[in-house]
């Protein structure tokens, strides 16, 4: 990954650096610097042969340095900015986000070669459900975006949030059924007591390291 | 939910009508009254019974509107806007996003009661898997927003993206491993057989009605 520098988007854009500078608040601005220059030190995705984990590891770190300082209200603004100047968001998606996502469909893939992940499985569409979900909470704040969402959304991809995979190997209830109507399913009777049970078996949550980043936090910073 | 419209805007965030106006091109501002006033009829949640099909209907529902006309240039503006305007976003979480999301949420605590979704299941964190991965490729165009990305969302969700659901009924790698590296898991072997073959049991993709949304229309629309 070439890396994104304030740079490469006035080259990209046929901005000029002061230009680009000029969008962003100084210490927004300066904050994005660190905050790229630090990605790729920091957000390398991890293979210790456990994809899971990796992802978990890897998700923890990119929540910790979206609240590091100014990092993740900087990068709120230029993608808010990037809506309305397509140069800017042609080269944040070519320098940045792009890249990226590359990695991490490269840690994905590795994950269903070693029959981690399903060999059928989408990859692309698993960065959105892991990263774009946290770039949806750092945007759009109802919810706090901390470690121990992380952990939700990775669990919620692993154990499937549906009770059909709690009682057989296969997904019962996808097998011939197309997104047409079907029928109530009420004869599946009440949750199975497996899928309670297995919340304790769930990696455990280090509450200390919950970085809360809420609506409050936003507009007391602004 | 009360609805979100310029009038409600400009009161909470004691920006004038006119200034709100300004924000956006006449065609986007337009295209957004017409977003906000056909949500509630268009996107609101089914009950068929079955929690499956029902989030799948809403969100092909979800990338269709977005589709529509300008509204996801609208929609993706205005966000991009809440970024810096900090009455704006309290006034979009307020009168739109969070509305919405306790809709979503109410139509998953169903699925809960009734035995489909696993009873301890964070409802918010699937809400930020759905509709927010959708937001993240209307606002980060890297791959298109179309009906087959929502019907890949939720296989991913329903099925999980892990071979272990396919072994067994316990998702053994969750067992006792924390988010610590933990040693390389070679032993499990090739990916399982029924993990392909299970992908012809998923539902039948409409082609025709797939609304790829590219960095391209993004740029060409600007």
């Amino acid at each position: 990954m070439a890396g994104f520098t304030i740079e490469k988007v006035a080259a990209a854009s046929g901005a000029s650096k002061v230009t680009i500078y000029k969008l962003w608040p100084s210490r927004g601005t300066l904050a994005m610097e660190g905050y790229f220059a630090s990605v790729e030190r920091e957000l390398r995705f991890p293979d210790t042969g456990d994809v899971e984990a990796d992802l978990r590891t890897q998700l923890h770190a990119f929540v910790a340095l979206l609240h590091r300082s100014e990092a993740g209200r900087a990068i709120s603004e230029l993608i808010g900015e990037a809506q309305t100047d397509p140069a800017l968001r042609e080269a944040y998606l070519r320098f940045y986000s792009r890249p990226r996502r590359d990695l991490a469909v490269a840690r994905l893939r590795t994950g269903m070669r070693e029959g981690q992940l399903r060999t059928d499985l989408d990859c692309e569409s698993v960065v959105d459900q892991l990263w774009g979900a946290c770039y949806h909470r750092l945007l759009l704040p109802d919810e706090p975006l901390d470690t121990a969402f992380a952990d939700q959304l990775v669990d919620n991809l692993f154990r499937g949030i549906s009770t059909n995979q709690d009682r057989s190997g296969t997904t019962a209830g996808l097998a011939g059924a197309g997104p047409a109507v079907v029928g109530r399913v009420g004869t599946q009777g009440p949750p199975s007591p497996t899928g309670s049970s297995r919340s304790t078996t769930t990696a455990p949550r280090s509450t200390e390291d919950s970085l809360p980043l809420t609506v409050e936090d936003h507009t007391r910073r602004s």
